[in-house]
């Protein structure tokens, strides 16, 4: 059996392939989108991870987020913030319906392929306060796809799974250990240097750091 | 007001482009996918229809779904059929999750220019058996981004308009004569010959002639 994993080059997404196919014994099609992000070098880290665990195939597509604008991940204009991570409001580095739009090019791809289930790696607990991380969005999504495709009406009923959703970031990097993740090829900087070093200052940075402290780890940016 | 409107240059959107800047006083944002369908000569009718009813902005994205395949109308591998039009089958016109790609960049673009309001010219009764043509679709993706969105998580409510959901293709094409609808500007065939003329043979030209006929004019393709 074949599963759609939303693979960013993240640490999230890496460690959300690793579920699907050691614990699900998925095989995986990897997905990952070149949307103008301003740490592309992330994508290098995704076909890296695709390699390494044996996706079946990787599909990058290129989307054109960066003419929408609206986020300091895909506008230049929009600086990506330092320092202490706030969670009482969406950050500036949200991409206006990112989740949403990746979940339908991933749900078109299932549907043409029969493949019935799709991962993404987002999170509720330590996630960056976006809405499109939330339980009731990926409900909501999944009932969407199901109502609104020829393979949902036909009774080929799609399932997001979303198995990071509830953990901390501790609990990812421990499950991520647990199943053999090489973290030096994941990425989570928003805001690399042009080297496509970790700034260990924006928010992702943060979370990260403090996430393999946590685990008890030396923290590996 | 703004409201963003999906324009693909056919017949149902440019009908559902009139109905919201005349009947309902919207200034428009126009929305068009080049998303390498084979009959790309609908975007420059898109374009003529943006331009000629005054559209504030006319926004052309491009799209990789000819790289997922799956349909005839984005894979040169897949005729497009000739002949009656059956309604007890989805036909192999059918795009994967069009509407939901299509629903969900017009759903960033509208968070990010705090727009509320989104037109799309779907179907239900004289539509080509789309499963993303349906009411429980339109509504269940409205959800989904009232609760997966910050605009929507904010209380800025999104609202999903399908002014033609219910209307016969007689009706839309009545419906554009009142509005004043220059019809030789919209395009409906999707198999035009290589000068861009439409076949008069496929689905889309069937219902479209028929649609005419019922409402007692001559024919416009």
């Amino acid at each position: 059996m074949r599963a759609i994993v939303l693979l960013s080059g993240g640490l999230d997404s890496a460690v959300t392939l690793l579920i699907a196919k050691k614990e699900y014994n998925f095989s995986i099609i990897a997905l990952t989108f070149d949307y103008g992000q301003r740490h592309k070098v992330e994508i290098e880290n995704a076909k890296k991870l695709a390699q390494k665990y044996s996706a079946e195939k990787h599909i990058i597509l290129k989307l054109p987020l960066t003419e929408i604008g609206g986020s300091a991940l895909t506008d230049v204009n929009i600086e990506v913030p330092e320092g202490k991570v706030e969670r009482n409001e969406i950050p500036v580095t949200y991409v206006p319906a990112r989740n949403l739009i990746f979940l339908s090019y991933a749900t078109a791809i299932a549907e043409v392929n029969d493949i019935s289930d799709i991962f993404i790696g987002v999170n509720f607990i330590d996630y960056s306060g976006y809405p499109d991380c939330r339980p009731e969005f990926i409900k909501s999504f999944e009932n969407t796809i199901n109502v609104g495709t020829k393979a949902g009406v036909e009774g080929n009923k799609f399932k997001i799974h979303t198995p990071l959703i509830k953990m901390t970031k501790k609990d990812i990097i421990l499950k991520g250990k647990e199943l053999g993740l090489d973290f030096n090829l994941t990425h989570s900087c928003y805001n690399p240097d042009k080297n496509g070093n970790p700034c260990g200052k924006c928010d992702s940075c943060i979370l990260r750091i403090k996430g393999f402290k946590e685990a008890g780890l030396e923290p590996i940016l």
